[in-house]
């Protein structure tokens, strides 16, 4: 479709938006709006500039014959920082602590607003690197590594505490809860293939049992982990973890557990 | 910040983009950019142009005091059936069948791309009706429910076989699973008040049994069913519904239920 400047600019914003970190060929766009290349090249020149200016990410220029254009979504961190202090001030709730210390915040792990949010914060974090799938555990995980996943353009795969009938073979290691037990998680086979590089994604961390698992899935699959990080931690709990993750906040506790004593932010914004 | 049109435009089709389903005074955008009301209007008409061409959705006006510019997506048909008959192929293929007849399509609702399409598709379907809240049942349902949530705007709550001990009080109901059994599924209270209305969304339908217990659990909240869809339905199987839900595909099993017969499109597009 031939079309104006004004028009190809609205098109090819959604277009890079909605295809984040693949390369997309000039010769594509050239095609897609029947304009001179030269024309091309400066439309993604104006978007690119205005990405960077409205924090959305960075859209870079590959010459050469197999060059093109990639755009990859980044949120600088005080733009980060503007959510997440809205974000604890709203976590930050007496309603929020449930009989034992448990801490309610499905509401963010199930809101489109905070999700993009997060995702987008999460993926900034680790920007540019090879990140071949998402790994999260069911079932708080998930929406968040979709986010993550949406950002960084890559499949997620769920890690399950049963295997489940109608998945095929599966890969299981064992692993110790907070309370001590010995527990299973399984991921179907065909989710992943050796050598892939991981993301790990998940919802909260306890005692760190859960992450240990993944951690242990990730080498069963003989694939590496590229980072791990957590929505949030409880920060006064040791956790036993042998790898840097990351964290968006921090959940202090009482002295005696029961209680939430305050929120702070995680080791991410370190 | 002032910028000039194509800048704005590139920013504004970015905003858009993030906040479907919510009005946008235009007195916002004036401040934005820095602009003329005038000029702001023409960028709103250059958009809302080009959102139709491109098939991304449409941006409506609303004239008056109080009024904005309100952005919903919406694919029409036969895009959506490109991408349908790209997505049925990928799932014609006999490896995809799993002892018992089941049918492996995790991947499709793990890929960012895919999730894309469907949520796309899905909230085109229910265009423009008053949707509060996404319902789905733990945990195949979820990425599918994010993804449409994500269309819509509007939050995804999950129902969990068990209720989950960390989550307070919670609202439960039993349903007779396909192999006759009688299991609970529970909502934790908080998630929903009373007259909310609820699309549900879920990955496949066999036998009926969990959306039948979602239909119940929206009654028990004293909220209302606006709609419900599911990505796949087994075709020859009793589907004991009284509701008219929709399916995007169909997957037809031979006589003796142990194999894949056929895929077909769901009646969603009928």
């Amino acid at each position: 479709m031939k079309m104006k400047r004004s028009h190809r600019l609205v098109d090819m914003t959604h277009y890079l938006l909605n295809n984040p970190y693949r390369t997309i060929s000039l010769p594509f766009f050239v095609d897609r709006y029947q304009a001179a290349k030269s024309s091309i090249s400066e439309d993604v020149g104006i978007i690119a500039e205005q990405f960077k200016l409205s924090n959305i990410g960075i859209v870079e220029t590959i010459a050469g014959a197999s060059g093109g254009v990639i755009f990859r979504p980044k949120v600088e961190k005080d733009k980060a920082m503007e959510y997440m202090n809205q974000l604890t001030a709203k976590l930050t709730d007496k309603q929020r602590i449930l009989p034992g210390g448990y801490f309610y915040f499905s509401d963010v792990l199930g809101n489109p607003y905070d999700l993009r949010h997060i995702g987008n914060i999460i993926a900034s974090a680790y920007y540019g690197q090879s990140i071949d799938v998402i790994m999260t555990m069911a079932t708080k995980g998930i929406s968040m590594a979709q986010a993550v996943a949406n950002f960084l353009n890559v499949p997620f795969v769920i890690v399950q505490r049963e295997a489940q009938l109608t998945e095929g073979s599966t890969v299981s290691v064992t692993y110790v809860t907070g309370n001590d037990e010995v527990k299973k998680m399984a991921l179907t086979k065909n989710n992943l293939s050796a050598d892939q590089n991981i993301l790990i994604v998940d919802d909260f961390m306890n005692g760190g049992g859960t992450m240990n698992g993944m951690l242990s899935l990730v080498e069963e699959f003989d694939c590496h982990t590229i980072g791990a990080v957590v929505f949030g931690e409880a920060d006064n709990q040791k956790n036993y973890i042998d790898y840097p993750y990351k964290s968006l906040i921090k959940v202090k506790k009482t002295a005696d557990n029961l209680d939430v004593a305050g929120i702070e932010l995680g080791s991410l914004f370190d």
